[in-house]
């Protein structure tokens, strides 16, 4: 998957988010400044969620940097995810936790057993 | 006020929040994707602050396509702020209510009474 297509994904969640009503903030890579800071922030009803936004074709591993630095958000009020845009299906949402207690690892198993579509979103 | 000046206060005002233990993602320019979306976003213990950060040498007025942006994310449960660096001075932050009821107008007179200084996030 090529810089550019993950980020026209990335895109593409941003506005799907928008649509359904959150306020959605893109952190670009431009503007990593050195903070720990999530590829998504949207907030909506008091809820704020964090989304660490992947596009890969096969099974991954979250680093425990980037864990760690969406617990910080988490410890702070937000909700963490990890988004895994699986090639030729929708997103898979993963709770912070269940990546956390699965040592950070993703696969098309534990997305199926975990994850959720983007459907959840409609209900907060 | 230069735009390089501008984005070196911001990035300033970013660490300075971290440093207070503030989850903060700056949003740049470029990040801006015609969603409405504030320079700054800072979490911490379960409240969200939005600012609009302006580095500007005199009064100047906030339009209010910016405060409408502005007052969506609080209806969602941030708390907005405008945050004006005054040359050779620190950051005054303006709530964003004060700032609606001056008709967005910002000036010495209007920071002077309405404005708060950075110390106010130490106690969040």
């Amino acid at each position: 998957m090529s810089y550019r297509k993950g980020y026209l994904y990335e895109w593409k969640l941003t506005h799907e988010l928008a649509k359904k009503g959150f306020m959605v903030v893109r952190t670009p890579r431009s503007g990593r400044i050195g903070l720990p800071s999530p590829d998504i922030i949207a907030l909506k009803n008091g809820k704020i969620f964090v989304i660490e936004a992947k596009a890969r074709e096969e099974a991954f591993k979250i680093e425990e940097e980037q864990l760690n630095e969406l617990k910080q958000w988490q410890s702070n009020g937000a909700s963490a995810y990890i988004a895994w845009k699986i090639s030729r299906e929708g997103w898979k949402f993963l709770k912070l936790e269940d990546v956390i207690k699965n040592n950070g690892n993703i696969g098309k198993k534990f997305a199926a057993e975990k994850g959720f579509g983007i459907e959840f979103f409609d209900d907060i």
